[in-house]
């Protein structure tokens, strides 16, 4: 029998932790699953024979290290940052970890200790980064083996409301963690490459800079910049490619409205707002604008970022009550944990809402003397509030990928990332059992 | 004999040397001078009898040591960032100290330890920050005394082309340092308080939101905000002051062209350029533009920041030669750097110009139910390229405080700024015997 030990029993670890009940009896598992709250943990293991909850402490060093030395795998959906000390002990004590996080340059030293206690370190396989890597890897390793020649790579994903839930100005609720949401494009410049050159472009304009993006069936997105796109070329093997761009999808005229509170500076995190409490919404917006108290924060708003009176982003920020007087109500904030406040009122999922996840690939190719281009793309809506696609597609791929490290599918040591095909073959195929599948269509060779 | 130390003998040290000469057989002083390049050192110290100049190791603890305990005060002209170390040591032998630069978190935590020793650590004594609180505050103090209730303050300080040598479209050169000019702003959101209202700008509108100020025989200015005005108000007894605002001054038109830097991500020092050394000022200005191969960068560069074809702005930059293909020849810079390196091409002052400091202060107050204003200002244009301005404003303050604290007058110990009567009153006055005076004169309250 192997023992996995699942540290975090999160809202996105339902569906993760259900495939782990379903296996356990044919794999001949025990599942552990170890939360702050051992009342989370215990509804998520449902009684399960196999599986046990217990109170779990992050700040345990003596708690964690036993766990580990009884596990075979570990699953750490801990937040980030926590993921390196947990990684070190899995080495050490020569067990298996899973996460579905960015390898830090942390982790990414530890690669040769766990090369040399064959121990298989998978990071980045949830969803974003996860099913991205997998299903861009698949199709680039496939144009490479036609003898073709990758000459543009575009992705993007989102999360959003499913269709039957879309029904606000904004065309988007709260479906991932609205901290990242309202804090998107901040940490710095986005870098990216087209045609051969290279383009950087800062935070005030990243929001105004979107594509178009059109799926069957699903209609039109537009997408922004995700941070550094660049860093992606030496990990899938396309050092030389002349158009790379990584990018993150919204409805269309979300990114123009959104770029107002980021020209207000209302997403800064950087500093605490003086009284924030007693501040109403209307002053909130206020305190970015100039002094005049004869005219009214709309028009001042309106001409200081040169807006239409007319425009629909003046309705979507009515819609949110920008311009009332609602209280704020959270002392010492600031800019960004106030308009995240703001818009958790509005834009947060009710219980009949469905969340949807977007992913889409362009590759453009040369083949035989030929420019080709391929579009990659899969839309997978939540079953309910627990089921969301989300959880779906974030823990199906992390325990699958489980899975093949227990049973020797995946046996390659180190700190990985599932980018080659003993990772991306059988984690695709098994997630198309749970209908996670892309679809594909050759398209016109449009160039960037 | 008292023995004075100088830590760093660099450009704007010449003038701060001169007075500590001058006055040294008066005051019975040795001069000690060390700078990492022992002939600049020698250079400055001009053969005195009572001067002499040694090769300083700012990383050699034990030289630092064995100074700081033959002296009676140290002069740290060294980065700001090394004064830490320097007081500490003061603190521990019982030296007074000097330094013009801003106080740290690190600086004023050895507050007690400095007044338990009885040691002077004197800081902010330069221009600015130095000469702005010293004339400030003896305004501020002033209207106090009369009875008045201060309502409104604001200061503007500006290195600046002196007229005749005012002769480019930016009418700016560097006369401080090319680094911080370019980085600017860059360092968070500026605050501060209107009419009672706090006001918060991001960096990238902060050079849209300019003041116009007028000096009498200087004509006109323009003031962008500096990062935080709120933090003066503690310091200057200003706590609950409804108007407080502290900027920059250029001349008028400067802002909203530099602007253009701002927007495109010019100033930015976070991230490496690809390829920068073989890069062309035109393909610096096309990374940040979108890709078309087939508009020119001009066009691009226009309509992206929605300039007119006609505007000075455009003047501007093709006097920097933005446009042109001049190799930038840096390798592995920053937008900031590089931008940097393309300014000082242009914006270098030569052996003929002369420089220019600005200072002006805005006091609104109420005396008797009456509301008034008073400004008071002060131009100094440098002598030629070695008694700059700069080199004046900063050093003299410096040297004066020094010699007050060395034979008393100015006595109080502990970590200080220069904002109390013992202080500003007597190095004030010794600065008017250099020319360096502020002009006063009421004027009607306008508000803010």
């Amino acid at each position: 029998m192997q023992t996995i030990v699942v540290f975090g029993a999160g809202l996105s670890t339902s569906v993760l932790i259900d495939y782990l009940l379903e296996n356990a009896e044919a794999e001949d598992w025990k599942i552990r699953v170890g939360d702050m709250n051992v009342e989370v943990a215990k509804e998520k293991i449902k009684g399960h024979p196999r599986a046990e909850a217990f109170a779990f402490n992050v700040n345990d060093g003596i708690q964690r290290l036993h766990e580990i030395s009884n596990a075979d795998l570990v699953i750490s959906m801990l937040p980030a940052h926590m993921h390196v000390d947990v990684a070190r002990e899995c080495i050490g004590l020569g067990k298996h970890m899973v996460t579905a996080s960015y390898v830090s340059n942390e982790m990414q030293e530890l690669d040769e200790k766990a090369r040399e206690a064959g121990v298989v370190i998978m990071n980045e396989v949830g969803v974003d980064p996860g099913i991205d890597h997998m299903s861009a890897k698949q199709v680039l390793d496939e144009i490479k083996d036609q003898g073709g020649k990758i000459v543009q790579f575009e992705s993007f994903t989102g999360g959003l409301p499913a269709p039957q839930s879309d029904d606000n100005p904004w065309n988007y609720k709260f479906a991932w963690n609205p901290r990242n949401v309202v804090l998107a494009g901040a940490s710095g410049a986005v870098k990216f490459k087209q045609e051969g050159r290279y383009k950087y472009i800062p935070y005030d304009q990243v929001f105004r800079r979107t594509e178009v993006i059109e799926i069957p069936g699903y209609d039109r997105f537009e997408g922004y910049a995700n941070r550094d796109s660049l860093k992606y070329r030496e990990v899938y093997g396309l050092s030389d490619i002349p158009t790379i761009y990584r990018g993150t999808l919204r409805r269309p005229g979300f990114c123009r409205a959104w770029n107002v509170f980021v020209k207000l500076g209302a997403t800064d995190d950087s500093y605490v707002m003086e009284d924030s409490e007693n501040m109403t919404y209307r002053q909130f917006l206020n305190s970015f604008l100039a002094y005049n108290p004869n005219d009214s924060v709309e028009l001042k708003l309106m001409h200081y970022l040169n807006i239409d009176r007319d425009s629909e982003i003046i309705d979507k920020l009515r819609w949110l009550g920008m311009f009332s007087d609602t209280k704020v109500g959270i002392p010492d904030a600031t800019p960004a944990q106030i308009l995240q406040h703001i818009l958790e009122q509005k834009w947060s999922m009710t219980d009949d809402d469905l969340d949807m996840v977007v992913m889409y690939h362009l590759f453009g190719y040369e083949l035989n003397g030929e420019k080709k281009s391929r579009e990659s793309y899969m839309v997978i809506i939540g079953e309910d509030r627990v089921k969301t696609a989300m959880a779906k597609t974030v823990g199906l791929p992390v325990a699958i990928t489980a899975k093949m490290i227990l049973n020797g599918k995946i046996k390659e040591p180190g700190v990985r990332i599932p980018i080659t095909k003993d990772v991306y073959e059988p984690v695709l195929e098994e997630l198309g059992n749970y209908d996670i599948e892309f679809k594909e269509r050759e398209v016109e060779y449009r160039g960037y």
